[in-house]
């Protein structure tokens, strides 16, 4: 029998850097197994193999944790506006299970139980109600024995805390991480008062997922840092951001990017970029460095590529990837075999092959948030009348 | 049994569309199995479920032919500049037929056969020398009895007519491809003058693939067309372009952009840039439209959606995806549904989220082609004196 | 005789608009007039003409200030890092006030003497010395009767303040505007707080000038007003902003753009956006509305079109514009005539027909400021030594 | 008496650079004198103190001919579509005559007289009654005793060859210049074929003006000079080209660009592109090298100063310019002393400051040309319904 696995919060405590994951729901809508749009990981049923080969990937490409692909797996969600799923949560979460662990043995990566904001919220149900939708994931998770859980993609801290408080009850490792950035949540609280309020409602690492590019993220996690050490607590810190440009966000992040989520092509962050936000994350003091939305298997082989120094080693999928593009140096065209040198692509500004094309765009600014009527869950499909006046008012906006 | 399917040249003579894979190296690249530079496909050996499942993942997007994963796999190419790989040409390409005929067989697609340019033609072996470099592989797709060969990523129409003259020995349909734009191959020779040549040598479809946009492509193709008709031959049309916008190449194509390989991301085309391109392929008579390099899943997925309306019928993983971002009808947020609409998509003008960064390239010229010392095969690696000639010739380019 | 023109504070008190003049350093150099570097106003005695015409076109726009043109005309400025001139400040100043009032009485307009920052503060010269410095020029306004005074061009509040002081004594009006952003003075001093020392100094006028785009100044404008309020203060205010996009600038402005002086075309305003930034700065409160370096008579002109009807009448230069391109109703070609409309002009995203350039640039930030050894004052010319100490440095950023 | 200064065929023959002036009706459009629509020339009756200026300012910047500002000065086009002036034709071209000879005095300049094209083209006129237009202009130029004769900014070669005869007919020496590029005139005749068609008609000089970007004009122009030679016929050649980059034109120039004519300032060319246009001219071996729409004083500066070596001088206006930005040496801030060097100005790629506007723009292209009822010539305003149908038209393109 193999030597059980340190846990996540020996590992940190022990100063280890441990890497995420890459974005699921994202990728595998490019794979062809998840719908943009509720966005529900019923594939963990339905096509097994592709989020097997998945995680896989991240597990190559030097991931040491393997989220269990339950994202947006709640019960209220699974049934929002007409997204009509023969499965129930139970079921997608336990297959999401066993998909992680069956993976995360393959190497020394632990499994991580996923829970996220809730239609329910948005919908001014009440905490208990919230609490409950909640709390059936985490009976699935409790009965598979995940390592440890993660209350990610939250908008508004006060759900967050009730998150943190129903996943403490496990009594596993809970880690807690707001889509926020450096202007704080969609009630305008604080990356510093947040970060604050879930490490008292026992959160042990905290940061921010999703939402914005990497650097925001790690500015917004560095603002976490300091209200928790001004704060006179401890915890450990993550990020796990989008592998998109976002310099042109408002407080929502790229959800209210015209071009989110079928244009995002032009802001996808290269490998070089994903070197730059491996440093500057591991400088401010996060050790739990991983991505969102957008991340591929080969942006988290970059951020284990930049960390092997510390790490001590090099991930598996780097057989196949020379340092700094040194696998060029068997390209066939001289030219290319000139690029395989760190300073030709740490100071490449690549171009967008786009001239008609802003370098950014106006985000959307509706101004709703909790509690507005259009936010509020409908199991019914969005109506035809409904759509025309959200278009028409999209155009005048 | 199942009745046997019907073969490329039937559909095509029937006027049905056939929609082609996507790009397997630089996929299975970011997925961390094939390494930039070599670009070899050694994973069909190393790891098949990785090679399998982007097969599927084609086959359910919409794709009709699964080409062999054998991009590269002529022995001479194997042993190029210090790629030690312990496997044989022959290991490669027998994995390979075997992954794409096991997927094929899952729906209705054909196997096709792949060859392409060599280094000995570059090192200016003789005509002797690289068709039996080319027969080597033949041999295996042979005994396998793949469905169909394509020739293709050629520079030099005269190396791909003697690749046409090989792989019509084997009784097979042919295809040919160019990696050419509008200002023809390297040598000058133009568009419709190459597929003269190439039609007249034997082969059945022919087109251009990789190393320029769709639309470039698409215009190519165009040039080919009329030239063989002008010539009063006839022929099928086949286009399987970059997935990234190229408008600042020169006649060598992308490889000469200073983003290639490894800073083309803010290049990626969209969904919707692959519905006008399946549109501007099929009014320009070409029926056999796919895609190369940069080619994922959702784009193969897109062009088969635009074309639902010809073929009669969309790709299984449209069940994943609603027509024109119909999906978005089911998320939360009202601003993201009123998205759900086509002429929102179809007149977005993605920002790249990269102020700093120029909107086109200048390509390098180094003008160099077949016979340069420069592109002599070498079976050792590029040594540290070869290198520093070509870092210092670059910065003085 | 002519009855006597209102003041300006009569027409500030009376809620009228008065529009300002726009940039003579930077239009007179492209003229072939002014030297940038020096940036001295000498022509105002060596091409007169040249100084009168500028002035009558922008009285033809609809300025109703004539400001002397002595920008740096400080005796310290003018002898500065080898400038070598043989006129003395006093024959400036008084070839400027002379042509600025035989403009003036050409039409409507007020005559404001201008002095700005001196070579001496930055060299950390006593206030004593440096009132004494701005003394000098004082003296020639007083004997030509100036209407007004103008402190403008200051980037620190405590050289603006001694300004002020000095200026206050002669008994005329005295405005003053620091060339800051939202950020404040060099020193950090808040808008808010910039402000209500000028006022407290006796400023009826406060403002800013110069170092930013419109939007930005108006912006800084607005947190002065809220900084002079909140004091329970009074006073009137002013922007002169620069004609230049500067969305990337540091607190500097856009002398730490790599583009300054010479490479800021891109940049250049349209006069579409002059009445965008017409109408905010009204909005805001703000009624002496001008230019500074950029702007163009055309300029000048955009904004008093768009504040036509609150100030009643069209400036005499608009018999040769139509109102928001009216004028192009009588172009040959059918396809511009479509374009006199002003929803056309309203939405354009006039593009820089510069695909090898970025949209934004990283500032240069050297991070120096009053009293820097780099900064001093020093009659000779920049040596050959210093001249290359400050390329390697450059290099080096 | 002074001595007659040498003839332009005198100097071109000699092998002098003669440097042309720059753009009088967009210079004077941006001062306030001249209407954008119609863009004639009245101001050199009812401003002539305007326009003494402006052509006293491309003097002191380096230019050897004073055009006469007498641009779409034909009767015809005088009273074109609504534009009522109470002058005559020969009122303003007599005022032109009479400025140009003025400040051509005060330096070693000579005067051209100036015809373009005319409405009466456009709208089929007879040859007879177009050269009897021409005609009347000419009258007074022979009056007036101009040095020597320019035809440009024509757009159909068959006119600009009745031009030519016309002016032949003065016995003065006679330069042509197409409003072209190298895609040839709006009937399609090639660069090439044109220059043959106006040299056999008697052009000692031939060209290109207006329209497009420096690079592309000089291109067009070596067409031009290679037809010439080719058909054994001899010339000399001059270029004025637009101060606007214009790399997304169609084959009518900067007219069909959507950001002409209010909306060209992110393309305005920097004095450093200019720089590398005139090296460009020279090398390609034209010698009449000048500007047109958009060239300022300081353009034209630019252009002397880089043919300094050639001509020998520096032209009066360098007083106030240091070569390749020396002049901030005597800058006060030291990272701005810093870029006082050539390297710095001829490899900086400025930014636009405006990441919301794309870099190209798709021109207008409505396939209309000489002949069509929407390009003829009519005495009357467009009315209303002219005007609604023109802007639904626009919308629906």
């Amino acid at each position: 029998m193999a030597p059980a696995k340190k846990g996540i919060l020996e590992r940190l405590d022990a100063g280890e850097v441990v890497i995420g994951d890459g974005g699921f729901v994202f990728a595998l809508e490019k794979r062809g197994y998840v719908k943009a749009g509720p966005w529900t990981p019923e594939a963990a049923v339905e096509h097994p193999e592709a989020v097997r080969q998945l995680h896989r990937e991240f597990l190559r490409s030097g991931s040491n944790v393997m989220q269990t692909f339950t994202f947006y797996a709640s019960d209220d969600k699974l049934e929002n506006r007409g997204n009509k799923l023969s499965l129930t949560g139970a079921q997608i979460n336990e297959a999401a299970c066993d998909l992680a662990r069956e993976v995360a043995n393959e190497g020394d990566a632990l499994v991580a139980g996923g829970v996220c904001q809730t239609p329910s919220y948005l919908s001014c149900k009440s905490e208990t109600e919230v609490k409950a939708i909640l709390k059936k994931q985490l009976d699935v998770f409790v009965k598979k024995d995940v390592d440890f859980l993660i209350a990610e993609y939250f908008e508004h801290v006060e759900e967050a805390v009730w998150a943190v408080e129903v996943l403490k009850e496990t009594g596993k490792p809970v880690a807690a991480c707001l889509c926020i950035g450096p202007d704080g949540d969609m009630h305008g609280v604080s990356p510093g008062e947040c970060a604050v309020r879930l490490v008292k409602a026992g959160a042990q690492i905290v940061g921010v997922n999703c939402h914005f590019d990497p650097m925001t993220c790690v500015k917004a996690v560095k603002m976490m840092k300091e209200g928790v050490e001004k704060a006179g607590l401890k915890a450990h810190y993550m990020v796990q951001p989008l592998a998109y440009h976002t310099p042109d966000c408002s407080c929502q992040g790229f959800i209210d990017l015209p071009e989110f989520p079928f244009g995002l092509e032009p802001r996808i962050l290269s490998r070089w970029d994903m070197h730059a936000y491996a440093r500057e994350a591991y400088n401010t003091g996060i050790r739990f460095i991983g991505g969102c939305c957008g991340f591929e298997p080969y942006h988290i082989r970059a951020v284990a590529e930049e960390l092997a120094p510390e790490r001590g080693y090099l991930p598996e999928a780097s057989e196949k990837h020379g340092n700094w593009g040194a696998g060029l140096e068997m390209h066939t065209k001289p030219w290319v075999r000139a690029r395989a040198r760190r300073d030709y692509w740490e100071n490449l500004k690549p171009a967008s092959g786009r001239p008609l094309c802003p370098s950014m765009s106006s985000p959307d600014g509706w101004g709703i948030t909790k509690g507005h009527s259009d936010l509020m869950q409908q199991t019914e499909a969005t109506s035809k009348d409904q759509l025309k006046q959200l278009f028409d008012r999209s155009k005048s906006q």
